[in-house]
């Protein structure tokens, strides 16, 4: 049995690895400024923020720790949303490992964790929208300069994502159970052949469901929509079994006109990693 | 600057990345039962061990250690000869990553190093020829049970890896100085490319020069001879660069062949390692 912060490593590079995975770095795929390497030494340099969850550090500055090491390479922001739902889910499976145990670590964050939070985001360009009216003061991108605001208002990191829903679904678990997370879990489970392809599987599966939010963020709603409706043709006709070219060729394309759905990756992450943590996946 | 564990890491997972490695697993091929998956995995495995020497534990249990993580995956061995390389030098980075260093640190090796090393072999298969005439008492293949053999004699791991050359590359690094492991840092310092297109092409050149003895002591002497002066026709004219299909195709047949150049693999490794150290390789 694999300690939990290095099935949460483990989980970074399997989910990386499995292939094709539309739009994202995968096997198979690098993109212009952030390849396969990339993520390889962002998962190696995660490592000790994930030891820090695992050892009872509060989720702050474990996920501050762990995305100052992740950066820690030529790529910029590989796995910042995958690591703020590892950290919470590492940080529970100290104690247990199931959805109600990871909603009171989140809720159990505290105004300290939402600074070490803001402090994360020097380390790496996350790409980011303009927070919403009253919230210019705490724009994550100002850093550790909005931490006086912060603490004035007395918002812990629960709150800042919590405010950050709808728009993110990285946040969006956080306030609703790690449900998706949960359910990527099972996906593994039911799914077939080795850790990484079955990574490519439940990919798929979750960006047929819900529109990828960075993808939103970044290109509009409508190509959110439209990748995640031509995500749930390629999952309703088996495609990656009865056609995988076709998958491999909207991967292409995806990755062509600069479309991520990075959200969905960092979930997959957080279904892996609950999944390894359960040896519902051999590797 | 990435500290020395991480990087060893990293040059684990940088090496089964690069592609095409002719014959070995790589980021395009799996072998039947050792998969890329298994790699992640043993590299991630490896890590704590790693720690250890760069805390400066003993190579002997360092090694073991490393081992011991490696090994929880189910691909059985991984990378056991590349952490040969990798703990010692490591160690040899606390002080200084320089031949005289690294020397001195498999010459200090002890008896108690060497019982370590056999310990090893317990969490997992190794394949190994048989023991020169005499030396039976201290075939690795008897783990533990070889260690009185061991102590009687009072002999070192480096007085055990001395007896292993020639006929195995991994153990001729610690008696020459880790002269290949240091080139190879060079060679990486002058390719062209990604850490891992670069590893494609120090594996390459590597191949090109010397059997491969893993290959030697699974398949004979002819196939290793083969496989070396096939690699240096391709090296010869540029294929990666003017030919690359035609290194895919050597590379896919040795794998359908079984053919798995695993020692040359091995020095791929360490020369990243001193590459990553030396900051002659960004990623």
């Amino acid at each position: 049995m694999r300690p939990p912060a290095q099935n949460a490593e483990l989980a970074l590079l399997l989910e990386v690895a499995g292939t094709p995975k539309p739009g994202n770095v995968d096997r198979k795929r690098d993109l212009p400024e952030l390849r396969f390497d990339h993520f390889l030494a962002g998962a190696v340099g995660a490592r000790d923020g994930l030891e820090m969850a695992a050892n009872g550090a509060s989720v702050g500055p474990a996920f501050e720790r762990a995305v100052e090491g992740m950066a820690t390479q030529g790529g910029d922001n590989t796995q910042f949303g995958a690591l703020l739902l590892l950290v919470p889910l590492v940080r529970a499976a100290r104690e247990e490992l199931s959805q109600p145990i990871v909603e009171s670590v989140v809720e159990g964050t505290t105004v300290a964790d939402a600074a070490a939070f803001y402090r994360a985001f020097e380390h790496v360009d996350v790409f980011v929208s303009d927070p919403p009216a009253g919230m210019g003061p705490l724009d994550v991108r100002r850093g550790s300069d909005a931490i006086p605001a912060l603490e004035e208002r007395g918002l812990t990191l629960f709150d800042v994502l919590d405010a950050s829903v709808p728009g993110d679904d990285v946040a969006r678990e956080w306030t609703h159970g790690f449900e998706r997370s949960f359910l990527a879990a099972e996906r593994f489970a039911d799914a077939d052949g080795s850790a990484s392809d079955r990574a490519a599987a439940v990919f798929l599966s979750l960006l047929a469901e819900r529109p990828d939010t960075l993808v939103a963020t970044k290109h509009g709603d409508a190509v959110a929509r439209e990748v995640t409706d031509r995500a749930a043709e390629h999952l309703e006709r088996d495609a990656l079994e009865t056609d995988p070219a076709a998958v491999d060729a909207f991967a292409d394309e995806l990755v062509d006109r600069g479309v991520n759905p990075g959200t969905t990756a960092d979930v997959t992450a957080a279904g892996l990693f609950i999944a390894l943590e359960r040896e519902l996946l051999d590797v």
